[in-house]
């Protein structure tokens, strides 16, 4: 039997069948875009992360937090902390946060994320001035403090091999969007000085383009 | 130094700082849900869950297609089409898919994913009444002569092992949510069928619990 004319075969697809980041950013009125946390473990980066989600989402705007803890017992939980690993669960953090960039989310990335190659990478999958890196600072002694997760504990007990700030380098960002220190600086301040940074990001992307949401 | 009353420490997170899918989903005005098509390689799985999110986009939904062979150029790109592989991918899709789901989107996934298990996998991350298997039902000689990525061609001249179809086998859904015949029903009747029953979430969850968007 021939296939129906209109038949699901995909040699024939039908037009405007996709939809372009253009349209979502028009019916969203903002802009798509990553940003990225990058610290020590007990820096502050999902803390911020979630308080700037909330302040997108009370302007309502399309935002989602990636959170390496959770992504750790998801997609990427298969993965353990070696170089290797780690490498792995970025490129992975960074396909995630393109998808959802594509979708029209500003998302919001909170990994350690210790090696420069890998946050170039993650850097790589969306377009110039759409990705911002932010260091969260903090000196490794409060984050150890901190121990949020009792991962400092673990490692140094060595159940943990590889682990950034303990057995393991950190690479700090050499030109990161903003940097952020948490230890001198409050949640609040950090987080509008990040809105700031964002400014062209959160506004229509152009006038009159944008399909009134009913 | 001190930590200032209000740093970031992730020892005192703000309250309400992560948004629930309740909130989302009033924003958006509807709930979210995966809808997974499965089918052989050429079925018409991409094409119906394109159209699909075309409809539900130009409703002004979210929704957000995630595709087996987008997938494979990014997220799964260290992986091939090893039995193994292939669940290891279907995993991940589900992670992804369940990751839109939490963002609010109705996620479409076509991908082959020629296991029941990984479905099952897949239907667990979502909860019940959210997760809709469509089985893109299409005979094999079809989907070979269809071919859209010359993959039947590849498989059959041995340079692609265990690809479904040529040397490596399907498990139809004993339950599917719906059943596709894209040999015999056209493209719009075929995602009227699934709009119809999608209809509950496309209802806003609460009447009145939404804000409008402005």
């Amino acid at each position: 039997m021939a296939p129906a004319p209109s038949s699901a075969s995909p040699h024939a697809p039908l037009s405007g069948w996709s939809i372009t980041l253009e349209e979502r950013e028009a019916r969203n009125a903002h802009e798509a875009g990553v940003v990225w946390f990058t610290g020590y473990s007990g820096a502050g980066k999902s803390t911020l992360a979630a308080t700037l989600q909330r302040r997108l989402f009370d302007r309502g705007l399309l935002a989602t937090l990636l959170d390496g803890d959770e992504v750790r017992r998801g997609l990427c939980r298969d993965l353990g902390f070696s170089s290797r690993d780690r490498e792995e669960s970025i490129r992975r953090a960074g396909e995630v946060a393109s998808l959802f960039y594509q979708a029209g989310h500003i998302a919001l990335c909170a990994f350690i994320s210790p090696y420069a190659r890998d946050r170039r990478l993650a850097r790589s999958l969306v377009p110039d001035g759409r990705f911002f890196e932010v260091y969260v600072r903090c000196p490794l002694e409060v984050c150890r403090q901190r121990d949020p997760h009792g991962l400092y504990a673990k490692a140094l007990r060595g159940e943990i091999a590889e682990f950034t700030g303990v057995s393991s380098p950190y690479e700090p960002p050499q030109h990161p969007e903003l940097v952020a220190d948490t230890e001198a600086e409050s949640v609040e301040a950090i987080v509008a000085a990040i809105l700031e940074r964002l400014a062209d990001l959160l506004q229509p992307p152009a006038a009159g383009a944008g399909r009134p949401r009913e």
